[in-house]
């Protein structure tokens, strides 16, 4: 095959062929967990974690596979090794992992595969999406619709069943096209984005909200260790809007993009407006890690954008 | 094409080729609204009002399709003339549509479309699932999961980010595996189950939880309809837990099997713990009305069950 | 006295010389209550329910004055009849009464008048603020703060503890500086603005939240009742968000400008995007009972504005 | 000028000649932040700690002003310096700041000063309010009445929109008119009194309720610091209403009194009923640190009170 | 047996020898269900109705017994007919019903008796104790301790386990030995107290809690029936306490006094501070139902307390 | 005497002669606070902590009673010295403290004792109902009905106003006979059961829910210590019930069994489904430090069971 790979159901099909039934339960009711990973060099970034938080996500989700973690790496190693291959050397990969329930038994009939639907796939890390807010801090509005509460869904399970962050997404964009949405719980905390863990610098001190609240993010928990390695104390406690808007810095951590900086949430200025030194020293070290400048790599693509 | 067909944006295909992309936004984050209605006879009963609905939820959904009501109506009644041409005798359609916010852009690059992604499918109704259930009642099992909060999803837009209903089931048959779930919302007050809505009777007064915090089933409102024409009153109150245990009857109303009686819930008897005069009644008003008798079309098959 | 008049505890002295002391509780722990009335060609609008809630309010707030109705509606005749005869033909008057708690008794010193402070004093109604919004409707907005619950305060009580006003104006402008803020209450229903009441058509009907959570707005009863004439069945509800998304029409109500076409919430279009029907037919019967064409006094200062 | 001074607007003018305009939007929606310094032997207390807390609420108020922590530093020596030099030696100075959001624009006018009303006045300690309190210990009530939530307004905003302290002062007196009112949050957990942090003793630990839910107290720093000189160990937790009834000791912390022993909460004695020796060691050390008998200051004006 | 009888497991037994073990539920963990039944002239008055309410509560309690309606109305009837002998003329009987869930296995060994412990038994209706409340009316303090919600015990189940009326008493005694604790619920809305239902005269309607979250008190329904016989129109709603500040009259009703007035609430007089007319009009309605005049039998019995 | 004693009042006296009038508080209102101790070898077990937490629960309830620690301890080692020695070698006694708020006065007539009623009682260990469950593991399940919040009552005070307790047993039983209720707070967070402290051992750390919100366990505070003792990290967090399923152990500590594995919540296996070595060790020193083997003397009761 000349074009990149997707697993699905224990076989490697090329990505055009790559379908769910219209039947499948992650169709029909978002019974569906995930993951996603990236690589720097076309290497995978402790696809290890990712592959644990998957099976962990699976318990909670009460689904269970076949495949142990052996074969999840295995698979997982194949398609970066595949479909790295076709990139640019400039560009990166994103690793999905999802699991479904399985198909709908009266939807699908007698065909209906009932045993959970296993796939894996990539697609080329869109820098240019990122390149902009890369560079000038991005803008967060905190929309009327709150994160789902734990009595519904355990914040730890990673999964797809996600309409209120859609929803969240169209609420502050209609007020500011490039907003990204920063959900409150029902007490009014800050807890994460649609995609990435909110941290500030306050005091001197990197300020996460409480672990139990929020996805267990995997940049988030490298973010922390180097911030630490930095000599930089890390703290969790409850966040009110308030509390960001005389923070020294803030910002957001995800697979994707690994830190994005904040300098504007719901119109108000965070520290002075420009993406920080912690921010800066944190992107620097990670890059150190890595072997990739990450803030050129995504920066940089601002250039082939048009005008804003 | 001899077998049932589907309809897939702009196209009726062979059921067999009805895919989605796994970069389709509906898998992606559970970006899907949905409708489900039947036939009776082949004929599909009230069809324009879940179509109405179906387009009142894509405007909470903030999902804008091209296609009206009227074109909706002319491909659900091609669907069903052609796919409920192949059916039994005794059988019946149900009619699923759905709509999902298209594909995810960077996910499935270049060729991603964007657009909504709109499809319509039937399929047989699962009579001998409920061929039992019917005849005994069904014992409701209240799980701690709890429903969405409205501040996170109103509970009119009918949507299919449900893995929390997809884990109530799962707790509840942990106990009992022919229980249903009947969820509670925050307040410990009764909302409705996965698929259906919940009535009882109490002091010979037809109850419902409040419209405001529930689907408006369409089912609902004809069980609302029959029993205002037979002289019921009803009206709408927050249920809790201990006003069913002394109901005279609960039951529930859904696309699929109309009413089903409830004669148990978590492990208390309702009533006499026998489907009750009330639901009979209606049921037999209902069949009237559709010209086949319901109860009849369902319980029969519980011959061709294995005894349990 | 050639300029306004303001009474002030006993006196009418010109506006200029009309103080509060530094140390007045008013100003100490913004303990005041407030009415505003307004005038139609000079003459007040229903004052004496405005005088009456006004004595409501200073019960709630267990503020004790020795003036009683009568004077209060002797004062405000005298301040209206001397003040509007300063106004140009086309304007009108707003009349504010306030009363605060007295003046704080160490701040003070021996010098403080610990009785309470009565002032009223009136000022032009600010046509041109509105003439725009009038034309094309407001664009409401949620911020993340919240209404007082009912445990702090009892939203009955017009007082002027009102920084949390003041914070959500700030936090939705920095969004669109035209917008206003509507407040939800801690379970995200719709309350109110900061200076008027919320009311929607939907299904033909008009709707307005509980009383019990809001205030008791004479604009608002005068709507109310002018739909009742007008053959409009009015009913109250707990109103969500996304319950206006596919309302007919919004409008708010208030003292200044009687009524005001809503045509945007949280950046969604409402209705079809343009001042309504039913404002029209509501502000048209106002206009008669008053014998002022509301909507014309109004919009005509669009004419002086700049061009925005 | 012979009296004391009042800074108001960049000018230093005799006190009764401190007014605010009725249009100021303090006065209108009670839009002023605050704060309140003492001096020992006519030397203000950390009085720059007050003035970066002040300048903290500003931000969290969303107002700007021209003066700089500077600047307010030497307006406030300076009036110290004249107005204390006018009291009697035993007496010291409350310093009180204010700034309000400027006025009202419509209702102010063409004269309109829409810029930030800034203020800075003096008045002497009122000890004989406090002396027999401080023999005896205070009686605390918690009121129906709740503290305002952090969704409404952030707890650290030191701001005058007080009215519910205001009606939960009317509220506990009309039981107890010595009593003073202990607010509770909508969780049922201790915060504070309309002007001063609660601590209390247990197991020997000194305990305030989290920092995040009260006024960060400088008051309340100067205990909780020279507890910790003492060797006594200080913890944050939530503290309810039961836990004080079998804490060792109770008091309030606040600028002019510094600490204040509490004896009885809703009618129930705490500890044996008396000042204990935690108040009275920690109240020694902080005399010691400023030179003054805090103790004797304030209750050898209980000579002077007539007999109760 | 010369003195009075007490029913005790299907025994007469004279009442020194009434006793529970201590091994039973209902002192182990409170699971006791219970009925409050008085007499005038010694006829029970809506006997049916309490021993209807007693089974209704046996089955929210999940408590089965052998007896009947008809076996309860005949215990009932025996002891007041020879219990009622024993009494004064112008005395009359509380009649009280209890059943528990039996003993403890564990606690009580072999010798344990599992199934229910029934009870019914009398004592004279203590007038002496309402005499000076029924002529001035009752001050009532809403404590900090709030009515249990409906997700712990629902209201409608008259039972015992009512530790926290015993501490809500205690806590408004301390503040004042003569009031009376009116419970709030979670969310600060007006309940019951311990003993009777509240009720309250606004803009001339007879207003009450929602039934849903108070005990169904049979005296509240004679209350509502007689107002409703006078043409007072009565409604259920919310009632905050600020509500009760400014309506015309408040009073209690319970089986004992029948009617009690309030005119008192944390302090604050309520209407006029004397029992009002529509009261005084009810307790009227309601002697002539019965044929005592209930007013003068328990405030005769003020004449022979001690001054107060 | 030749069987068990019981202290009732100031006296000892045979356990059949034991018992409450039907007027005492703690049988019409639940007014009771308790405490259970166990012997090993017919030696109490930490006693005095006991005794001091009764004296605790009594100052929170508002009950004085003449006996202090000394008189208790005295008491209760006379009642385990007779009653003991009446016991078979393999039993201990359970040691049961309560007291109660008195008679009520109007129930009693002349006669009530309004004083508390004090008693201490014994009873054999019922280790054969304990047997099976301690071999296999106990199934928890999470009733709908919840866990009192503490502003009715205080967590810490041990009280039998518990028919929450009754009601969460038969609710979990009707769906398992064999399982136990564990509670949920109102926000969805894991209490206790009815008799038991929850701990968890999750990543190699033993966890416990907030102290605050539960009772402070004797059994779990000698849990911890000897967890501690054992080089096991102890911590406390707000647990939810998806944090169980991943745990690698769960058990109770109660004073009677001293700890119990917990093997099934909600139908989901904990770990591998049975008691963990965790469980082991900690019973294993528990044994150690008390002198009997805790584990064989409760299964070795298994043998005369029949079979289930």
């Amino acid at each position: 095959v000349s074009g990149p790979l997707v697993y699905l159901n224990g076989l490697m099909v090329p990505a055009y062929e790559a379908h769910l039934a219209i039947y499948d339960l992650g169709v029909v009711m978002g019974a569906i967990v995930t993951e996603q990973t990236r690589t720097f060099r076309k290497k995978p970034f402790r696809l290890e974690e990712h592959v644990e938080r998957l099976i962990r996500s699976l318990q909670l989700a009460r689904i269970e596979i076949r495949l142990g973690k052996k074969e999840l790496l295995a698979i997982s190693e194949k398609l970066i090794s595949h479909n790295g291959s076709l990139l640019a050397a400039e560009d990166d990969l994103g690793l999905i992992h999802f699991v479904t329930a399985g198909q709908h038994a009266a939807y699908g009939g007698e065909a209906a595969r009932t045993t959970p639907t296993i796939c894996a796939h990539t697609f080329p890390l869109p820098f240019e999406r990122w390149a902009r807010k890369m560079e000038s801090g991005v803008h967060l509005i905190t929309p009327a619709v709150r994160q789902l509460p734990p009595e519904c869904l355990h914040p730890h399970m990673k999964c797809r069943s996600r309409m209120h962050y859609f929803l969240a997404e169209k609420e502050v964009q209609a007020n500011d096209p490039d907003a990204w949405a920063l959900l409150l719980d029902q007490d009014g905390n800050v807890t994460e984005t649609n995609a990435a863990n909110f941290l500030m610098m306050k005091n001197g001190v990197l300020i996460s909200p409480p672990l139990a609240k929020i996805l267990d993010g995997i940049s988030r928990r490298t973010a922390i260790e180097l911030a630490r390695h930095a000599g930089i104390v890390f703290t969790e406690k409850d966040i009110r809007l308030d509390d960001i808007s005389n923070a020294e810095e803030a910002f957001l951590s995800s697979t994707g993009f690994c830190l994005m900086p904040v300098t504007k949430v719901n119109g108000v200025t965070v520290g002075d407006g420009k993406p920080g030194p912690i921010f800066h020293r944190l992107i620097e070290l990670w890059s150190k890690n890595v072997g990739v400048d990450i803030w050129n790599q995504i920066t940089q693509r601002a250039k082939s954008l048009p005008r804003s």
